[in-house]
C-alpha cells in the first residue's frame, strides 16, 4: 500500500510540472513576472503586502495578487483597499480543501486575472510550511515569510520550503525586544538550508525593513527578462 | 482530471478511517486515553507540553509522547529531557514528506510505544493547519493550539480545522501587550467556527492558564473511561 501511494504521489507532481509550465509560458507571452509568496499561518504575508504594495505603480510596476486560502476572502478584501487588481481562489469549493495551490488551480484562476494590464503578479499561497513548496504553478521567483514568533529551529524541521525559496523573510522583529529569540541562530539554520537564499529582516507593522523588499519586488521583472 | 482527484482523496480518507479503528482499538485493549495535538508551525505544542507534562506522573497520569515531524527529532530530544517515553516519527523518510500524521503512520510507531506503561499518549502532529484535521488517527479527544501572534481571523480561514478539536488553547498570551490583537474577536471567530468548543488561554512562557490544561489532560483518561 506504502509503494503505491508514492507512487500516485510523484504522477501528481508530474502533471502539475507540466500544468505549471503551461502557466509559465502564458505569463511570460504577457509579459508578466510571477511571485510565489509562502509561509506557516499567521507569520504575515497579507500584511506584508498591504505594507510593500502602496505606491508600487509609481515606481513602474503594475502589481496583482492572486489570493490563496481553504475558505473565505479575508486578505483579497484586505488587498482591495489597496486598489491593485486582486483575485480570489478559494481551495475548499471544488478543490476538496487543499492545504497548497497548485498548478491546475492557479491555471483555473488565470481567465480571471488582468494579464495584460500587470507586470508583476503576486500569488499568495495558502498558510503551510509543507507541501506549497512541493507544487510549483509557473512562478518565476519563490520567497517565503518566517515570523520571529515561530522558533529558531524552523528551517530544520521545514528544510523544503527553505531550499525552495529564493528570498526568505524574517517577519515581527519589532517583536524581538519582548521574546527569547536568537534571530542569528535562525538566520545560521536558514543558511544550512539554503546558503543561497537572500535573507530580510522585516516588521510589516512599523515598516522597518519594508524598502529593500520593495526595491526586491521592483527588480524581480528587469530580473525575470535578463534570465528570459 | 478534477473528478478523478477528489475521489483519490476520498479513498484514501476511507482507508485512513479503518486503520484509525483499528489504531483505537489497539488502544482500548492496552488502557490509553489518545490525544491528537495539531497547530500551525510556531504556535507552542512542544514549549506547552514541556510546560505541562512535567511531573503529571504524581498527579497518577503516566504519559507518553509520540513526537511527529518532517524531519529532524528536535521536539522529540526536548520531551525525552521531561523523562517521559517519547517516540519520533518523521514523515519524510518512506512516507514521501507528508505534512500530516495518518493513522497509518501512526500504526507504524504502534510497536515502538511502550503503551502497557501509560495512562495518556499524546500524538504531537505535524505543524498545519489544514490536514491534519482531515485524518483520523484513533485518538479519543482532538487538541489545536492557536498563538495570539497568528491573527484573529483563523478560525473563519481554517474552519475544519477548529470545527475538528473538542479543546483550542489560545498560547502566548504573554505578547498581548506588545499586539494590537482583540483576543475577544478571536474567541468570537472560534464559537463560530466551533460553539462547542472549550477554549483555555495559557501562556507556555510565563505558566499562566497552563494549571487548567494539566487539569484538562488528566482528566482525559477518565473521560474516556466514562464514555466507554
Amino acid at each position: 500500500m506504502h509503494r503505491s501511494k508514492v507512487r500516485i504521489v510523484e504522477d501528481a507532481l508530474d502533471a502539475n510540472n507540466t500544468i505549471a509550465r503551461a502557466n509559465r509560458d502564458d505569463f511570460d507571452r504577457a509579459g508578466v513576472s510571477v511571485v510565489n509568496l509562502m509561509s506557516a499561518p499567521g507569520a504575515g504575508k497579507t500584511a506584508l503586502l498591504e505594507r510593500a504594495l502602496t505606491g508600487l505603480a509609481e515606481d513602474g510596476v503594475r502589481v496583482g495578487v492572486l489570493e490563496g486560502d481553504v475558505a473565505g476572502s479575508f486578505d483579497a478584501d484586505r488587498m482591495a483597499d489597496l486598489h491593485v487588481p486582486v483575485t480570489q481562489l478559494n481551495t475548499e469549493k471544488g478543490f476538496g480543501g487543499e492545504c497548497h495551490l497548485d498548478a491546475n488551480m492557479v491555471r483555473t484562476a488565470l481567465g480571471a486575472l488582468p494579464l495584460a494590464e500587470l507586470d508583476l503578479l503576486i500569488i499568495e499561497n495558502v498558510g503551510n510550511l509543507v507541501c506549497p513548496a512541493e507544487f510549483h504553478v509557473g512562478a518565476d521567483a519563490r520567497i517565503m515569510v518566517c515570523s520571529v514568533t515561530e522558533g529558531e529551529d524552523k528551517p530544520l524541521k521545514y528544510p523544503l520550503m527553505f531550499r525552495a525559496c529564493e528570498l526568505v523573510i524574517v517577519n515581527k522583529i519589532d517583536l524581538l525586544p519582548h521574546l527569547e529569540y536568537d534571530i542569528d541562530r535562525l538566520e545560521d539554520n536558514i543558511a544550512k538550508a539554503n546558503p543561497d537564499a537572500t535573507t530580510m529582516r522585516v516588521s510589516a507593522r512599523t515598516g522597518e525593513g519594508i524598502d529593500t523588499f520593495r526595491r526586491w519586488l521592483i527588480e524581480v521583472p528587469t530580473r525575470t527578462k535578463a534570465m528570459a
